[in-house]
C-alpha cells in the first residue's frame, strides 16, 4: 500500500528543511548561552563562517537561494512547547532545573538575529551580528546548513541506486566501525557530530546505530533535538568561545592573562560535578595549567580539543599530580580528530591512569570518504566564530597553529601575553 | 506520518507469504509445461526436493508448520486474470501468442496437486506426485519456499540494525559486481536466481540494481512475476527434466539413446529463433554433440550447465565448425555457477569467436556469504527433480559426476547407452 497522504504531504513542501528545531543544535551552546544570558547579555559580537578546506569552493557547489531559504526557514523557528518543557524538565547530569526559569522566558520568545549573506572567490561571506546570547545560537545551525547543502549538492546528482549503494555502504562503515568500537575496553563515548554532520537523518541514523551497537558505551549525544527524541542524555558543557570573547573584552594585558579563569570562574558559580570540565587549550594548554589557580584542580576533568592528545592528556595528568590530586579520579575527554585507531590507542595509552570518553564527531556524523568519485561527499573544516565582541577582534591560538584565529597583531600579543612559545602544527582533518 | 492502515493490513496476515503469484517461476517452466501438456500430459511423475548440501540440515533450521503453511498457500493460488492477460497477449522472445489458448485455458484451473512431507535424518522428504505438466510447476516455488524459510529462520535471530547492516552490506557486495560487469564488453546478462534466491523482494532489488547498472546489458529476467511487474524480457528456454522423463519413459536402449534428441524434434517443431537452444549435457555433452541429427546444428545455440564451461563450450564451437557452421553466429550461454570472475574469464577466452550470454543465478540472488557469522546465509545446492515417470526411475549423468542422479544400476546402464567414459568431478557449490 502506498500512503497517498504521506507522498502528498512531502510534495507539498516548500523546502526541505535542514534544521527543523532550534534545539536541533549543541547542548554546550545552550549552557553557555544561559552562562552569557546572566553574565554578559549585552556584548556586541561578530560571528562569522570560515572555511578551513578553501578548496571546497562553497558558492560554486551550494545555490544561494537554497542557502538563504534555509537561513530564512531557521529565523522563521520558535522554541516548541515540547521543546521547552523538556529543557525545563528534564534531568540534566543529573540536576533538574539546569535551565533558569529567566532564561527559559527570554529562549521560548527568541527569534534568531539576521544574517549576511556574499559570495567571495567562490566561498560564502556568512556573518551574524547582535548580542552575544541570540547570535552566538547561530552557529551549530549555520554550519548544519552548509554541510547539509553541500551533501545534497551531490546527491542531487545521482541515481536512486547510486544513492543507495551510498548509504549502503556508509552504514556499513559505520557499523565496522562499531564492531571495533564494541571491543574497547570500558567504553564511554559520546555523538559530538552535529555541526558537521552528513545530514540530520544521518546523523539521527547514526545515533540510532550507536545505541545498538554500543549500548551502555554510548553515553548521549550533543544534539539536544536528538537526545529529546531518542531519550538519550544531552552531553556537553563549554566551548572556546568563551574564553574568546572574555578576553577580547579585557582592557589590559593583565586582564587578558586572567580572562581564561574569568570564564571558569563564572562556570564554578553556575555549574558542578561533570559540568566542571577544563577547556584549557584556547591560548595554549601548557602555560594554562602552570598559571591555573588552585581551585581549578578540584574540578572533574578536562577536554582536549587540539595539538597531540596523548601530550595534551600527560600534561593534565602531570598537573593533577603536581597539585595534589589523584589522576585515577579524573576525567579527560577527547574531542578532536576522533576516529576508532585513535579512540583504541588512547585507550591503550590512558586505561587505568585517568578515566577517560571520546566526544566523536566528524569522522561519526559524516565520514562519507571514498564513497563517491573525486571524493565529493569527504568531509571539510568548516568553523563559525566569533570574530569580534564590542568591536575588538578576538584571537584563538588552541595548541595546534594550524587551528589558531585572530589578526597577525593580536596573535602576536597573545603569544607574548600567554607565553605561547613554538608550537608543532597538525593537519586539520575535519 | 505513519500509515496507520499499511501497518495494520501488515499485522493481520496470517502469514507472509513467499510465492505470491503462480508466475513467480521461472519461464522455461511455463514453455515447458506447454510443450508436456500438448505431448505428454498423462506421464505420471514424481518430482523430490533434493538437497545436495547435506551440511545444512534443513528439519532442524525450518519449522515444519511453517513450511506447510507455505506449501498450502502455493495450493491455494490461482492464475490471477492480469497474469493471464500478460501471458497470453505479451510478446516473447520477439513472438506474440507464445501461449496457445487451450493450454492458457487449463492454466487458469489449475490447483497445484497436493505434497507429501516427511522428517528424515534432519532433512524434509518433500515429493509431488500425479501428472507431469501440475507436478512440474511445483519445482520453483518449493525450491525458493525452503530457501526463503532458511534465510528467515536465521534472520529471525537478527537485531533491527544487524539486519539493516546485513542488507547494506549484500547490496554493497551486489553493486560492486555491477561496477565490474560494467566493464565487460559486450555483455548479455540474464537473472536465472529465482529457485536459490534469498527471498522474493530480494530478488526483485537484485533484478532492479541490474537495470540501473547495467542498462541494456541486462537482458531480462527469468522470473515471470519479476518480468511483468518489472516491464522486463522473460527468459529461458527448456530444462533437463524433459529429456530425463523422456529417457525414463524409453522401452529400449535404442530409444533411450533418441530419447535426447526426440525431445528436442517436439521442440523443434514448437519453436524457433531463440529458443531453439541445445542443452546437451543431460547424458554428456560430448556424445550428445557426436551424434546429434543434421539438423540441430541449425538451431541458435547451446546452454552450458554443468562441466568445465570452457570445454563445453570449445565442444560447440569445433561441433559447428565441423558441421560447416560459423561459430560467430552462434550462441553460447553460460548457466553454471557463475560470478562476476567467471563471466569476466569466459568473455575473455570466447568473445569475437561466439556469441555469448550469460544466466546468472545463486551467486546473483543469493550472495549471502560472509555476511553473518557461521555463515549462516550461504546459499546452498538445493533442488527438485523428476525422480520417476511412469514409475521408472530417471537418470541424469550430466557433465559433473557429482551431479549425477538416479540408481546406481540405470546409471551405469545410461553410461553404457550414452557412452559416457570418465568424467571431471566439480565441486557443485551453489
Amino acid at each position: 500500500m502506498v500512503d497517498i497522504a504521506t507522498r502528498v504531504y512531502n510534495h507539498k513542501w516548500k523546502i526541505d528543511p535542514i534544521v527543523r528545531s532550534l534545539i536541533d543544535t549543541d547542548f554546550y551552546k545552550l549552557l553557555m548561552c544561559q552562562s552569557i544570558f546572566r553574565n554578559r547579555p549585552d556584548t556586541q559580537v561578530t560571528f562569522s563562517l570560515i572555511n578551513r578546506s578553501s578548496g571546497i569552493r562553497l558558492a560554486e557547489l551550494v545555490d544561494e537561494g537554497e542557502l538563504r531559504e534555509q537561513l530564512d526557514h531557521i529565523r522563521s523557528l520558535r522554541l516548541g512547547r515540547g521543546e521547552s518543557t523538556w529543557l525545563r524538565g528534564n534531568m540534566f547530569y543529573g540536576k533538574r532545573q539546569m535551565f533558569r526559569p529567566d532564561f527559559m522566558e527570554w529562549f521560548e520568545n527568541l527569534q534568531l538575529p539576521p544574517y549576511h549573506l556574499e559570495k567571495r572567490d567562490g566561498q560564502y561571506e556568512l556573518t551574524f551580528e547582535g548580542s552575544w546570547p541570540e547570535v552566538m545560537l547561530w552557529e551549530i545551525p549555520a554550519l548544519a546548513v552548509l554541510m547539509e547543502l553541500r551533501s545534497r549538492a551531490v546527491l542531487h546528482q545521482m541515481r536512486r541506486f547510486e544513492l543507495q549503494i551510498l548509504y549502503a555502504r556508509a552504514m556499513t562503515k559505520l557499523w565496522e566501525k562499531i564492531e571495533r568500537l564494541k571491543q574497547v575496553p570500558d567504553l564511554r563515548l559520546a555523538d559530538f557530530g552535529t555541526r558537521r554532520r552528513h545530514s540530520f537523518l544521518w546523523q539521527d541514523w547514526c545515533v540510532q546505530a550507536l545505541q545498538e551497537g554500543l549500548g551502555r558505551a554510548f553515553v548521549g549525544t550533543s544534539n539536544c533535538l536528538i537526545a529529546m527524541n531518542r531519550d538519550l542524555e544531552a552531553i556537553g558543557t563549554n566551548a572556546h568561545e568563551l574564553p574568546m570573547v572574555y578576553a577580547a573584552l579585557a582592557e589590559t594585558d593583565e586582564e587578558l592573562r586572567q580572562a581564561p579563569y574569568r570564564v571558569l570562574e563564572d562556570w564554578h558559580e553556575e555549574h558542578e560535578g561533570m559540568l566542571r570540565i577544563i577547556l584549557p587549550d584556547t591560548y595554549g594548554t601548557e602555560g594554562f595549567l602552570d598559571n591555573a589557580p588552585d581551585w581549578l584542580t578540584s574540578w572533574t576533568g578536562i577536554r582536549i580539543d587540539s595539538g597531540d592528545p596523548v601530550a595534551g592528556a600527560e600534561a593534565a595528568i602531570a598537573w593533577w599530580r603536581e597539585r595534589g590530586e589523584d589522576p585515577r579520579e579524573k576525567l579527560v575527554i577527547f574531542s578532536d580528530g576522533l576516529d576508532v585507531n585513535r579512540i583504541e590507542d588512547l585507550t591503550r595509552r590512558f586505561a587505568g591512569r585517568v578515566r577517560i570518553s571520546f566526544g566523536w564527531g566528524t569522522l561519526l556524523t559524516n565520514d562519507f570518504r571514498g564513497l563517491v568519485p573525486g571524493d565529493a561527499l569527504a568531509p571539510f573544516s568548516l568553523v563559525c566564530k566569533a570574530v569580534s565582541a564590542d568591536g575588538r577582534p578576538t584571537v584563538k591560538l588552541s595548541d595546534n597553529p594550524n587551528k589558531a584565529m585572530g589578526p597577525a597583531d593580536q596573535v602576536a600579543r597573545y603569544k607574548r601575553v600567554f607565553g605561547v612559545g613554538s608550537q608543532t602544527p597538525i593537519e586539520v582533518v575535519v
